[in-house]
């Protein structure tokens, strides 16, 4: 077969390290794929950039558009980011019936929709394996490999910034500012973090998976995003002592009256595999009712990783490029006709176990009067522990784990609680995840 | 689309859950598939077995040969095992022009070769996901996930009986004989344990493990297999001790020399996670070049979990069914031209850690000796740790790690320890692997 040609937008870390990797691994690649896969044409700002690394390999421009409007270009493969020119040069390859390969969270997860009715229109694919934990092939694990399965909910750790930052807030007891620096200085966070450390990059990845697990629309708008910033050290200690882990995960759940999607720091049993995912790798925990939990673990970032998906959706793209649409898989798992439009959950309607940390003092009558608040909403009580008060002090922390239940009774507790002559300032809360059967 | 119709040849354990995920999710099949996938007649010999579950939804027969050569049978599913008629049945149905789909890791591991080719020859495809790591996506991550990349190495805990075994042995210090009638008892090993305890299941799914990540043609005969019946529960623990797990581990490498395919007890290092797989839980560790170590995990048997992986074929099957060859993934993830030869290493030429454990006189001196063999052949000593003699014996266990070398020089070197006057008996010896970057 004829070689595919491929335009690439972007030379910065991953279109660099996708760069590399054809050409590094091109024989085998090509021994996978029954034809060559060969870039015709980089687009990149940087010319000076662009030049170095593709060394006289092939065309270089900083006109993106001439890349998207090139006849002989049959893939465009989108490594710019963010939603501003990237969607219009996505837009524009499908307009141009091109097939696309993007690695961005943000285009997929808030314009998706638009994109894949574009796409679909066109008979192109539009392939995003590189948008959701880096080089794990989760979407090719979701969408194809548990396809018997009726999924009931998906966890991860889909963000490597904010798992760095809360394994060393663990190992070395650090507060969240000192490790940011550290994260910002090794290269791990980005000069402007707050993407990462808000939640907001795992919201988006989230939100891919959650509409592949449960054929929903995107929906970005609707997902609830809780970052690590405001998480103390002494509640990962605390959480430690009672046999659990906080991991900033991402999780999405069906239930009777909707999706729950949501981002926020979590408590989870140490056993867990997933709570043992440390430093900046990813892990997603799928729960599907026939092969019951599944996990799929490693790097979630990086120029060759991401590469890897990158790649791996070029080969698809190579096999399927002449295909009928039926035979291809469909963009959001589901037939595009198959898409139903869940409800998803405001976060005071989903259902969790929670920590809750309280200061109140040192007297009898305090964890009375706090059980019989959580007593009178149906707050079954998991755990609790109370700490002794410092030497100097007359206040002591007091801990609890609670069993499942509904966000907005919590609000209610929490409320109730903190109005209590006996305690001080503000109940802490953390959400809680089994994660199990 | 019209419904693509299913032969299925065994109603057991695997075709009985198969028949009801079919038959439960075949709504969220559908849309996930863009047709219907039903089941038109199911063969066994247990023809009341095969009426009380499909409960009268198909035809039942007892003649499987009669399901190959049904006319309207897009597709047969293999759920028989073993390689007697299940090849004879798989053979007829490729030379019928039907598609396949099988979870017989045996027929495949020994036969493929054969079965690919016949495959070829008719344009059908042969699909085995079931056959390795039961519903874990492994074969899909391998052959199309990795794409990208150039194969290192994989390592796997496929084999849930002696993971479930070892894990027994470990949390209850009790011997191998003791805890293989207990998983007996629970149906987690068969009357014949043989199959699982010696590593022959174990080493039919790396055969096919390593034929997908390295493009090598099936040659079972060659792989180097060593179960858990000789391991005793007082390695466990002094492997405890230094901070590693004891796991039977299938493991394929590329080395300049070769193919490394090898099933033994392993020691990993207690940090990685592959090491915290327990119970009857299976995970794979693929090591590629771009990607870096990726794991998969999940149920490795059982009826559903091996059912979801044998229905996402039928999901692969009902898109590609009537696709060109070069538009399906090749059956070892090469074209088949592209399958490569090369040598499989004889155990003696692989290269490994090694955990040595010997019983020596309590005198000054031995420990010279035996660092004075190592050193001879190169060895280095990675840890030590020498245990004091009971109080009515005059020997002592001492334990020795040791870096990567050669199988032939370890061998060497054990039988010069095992001549010394000082040591009694045989040296214990169990191969070690970081699984690191």
């Amino acid at each position: 077969m004829k070689p595919i040609n491929v335009g690439l937008l972007g030379i910065g870390t991953v279109g660099g390290g996708t760069f590399n990797v054809l050409k590094r691994n091109q024989q085998e690649i090509s021994r996978r794929a029954g034809r060559a896969i060969q870039i015709l044409k980089v687009a990149d700002r940087n010319l000076t950039l662009a030049r170095e690394v593709t060394a006289g390999a092939c065309e270089v421009t900083d006109d993106a558009f001439s890349v998207v409007n090139d006849p002989d270009v049959d893939v465009v493969v989108e490594l710019i980011g963010g939603y501003g020119v990237a969607k219009d040069l996505v837009l524009k390859a499908i307009e141009n019936g091109k097939h696309v390969v993007t690695a961005n969270k943000a285009l997929i997860a808030l314009h998706g929709n638009e994109i894949f009715a574009a796409a679909q229109k066109k008979g192109v694919i539009v392939a995003f394996e590189a948008a959701v934990a880096g080089g794990i092939p989760i979407i090719k694990a979701l969408r194809e490999g548990l396809a018997a399965n009726h999924i009931e909910w998906i966890a991860g750790i889909i963000n490597g910034t904010t798992n760095f930052i809360l394994s060393e807030m663990r190992d070395k007891g650090l507060a969240f500012a000192d490790v940011l620096g550290e994260a910002q200085r090794l290269g791990y966070a980005e000069a402007d973090p707050t993407f990462d450390v808000e939640g907001i990059d795992a919201a988006h990845k989230l939100m891919i998976l959650s509409a592949i697990g449960f054929g929903i629309p995107m929906q970005f708008e609707r997902a609830y995003t809780e970052g690590i910033t405001k998480l103390e050290s002494k509640d990962i200690r605390y959480a430690e002592e009672l046999g659990y882990r906080v991991k900033l995960l991402g999780i999405t759940k069906r239930t009777e009256q909707g999706i729950e999607l949501r981002v926020h720091p979590t408590l989870i049993p140490e056993k867990r595999l997933v709570a043992n995912v440390n430093g900046a790798m990813n892990a997603v925990v799928v729960k599907g009712d026939a092969v019951g939990p599944t996990l799929y673990y490693g790097a979630g970032a990086g120029a060759e990783p991401t590469a890897s998906a990158v790649v791996a959706d070029l080969v698809d793209v190579a096999r399927l490029a002449d295909a009928a649409f039926e035979q291809r898989v469909p963009y959001l798992a589901f037939q595009p006709d198959q898409i139903v439009n869940l409800p998803i959950l405001p976060i005071e309607e989903i259902s969790s176990g929670y920590y809750l940390r309280m200061r109140a003092s040192d007297k009898p009558g305090v964890l009375a009067e706090v059980t019989r608040i959580l007593g009178d909403r149906d707050i079954s009580i998991d755990a609790m522990m109370q700490k002794e008060p410092a030497d100097n002090e007359t206040e002591a922390d007091i801990i609890i784990l609670t069993h499942v239940t509904v966000e907005k009774n919590m609000n209610q507790a929490i409320a109730a609680i903190e109005a209590l002559p006996a305690t001080v300032g503000k109940v802490t809360r953390i959400r809680m995840e089994e994660l199990g059967k």
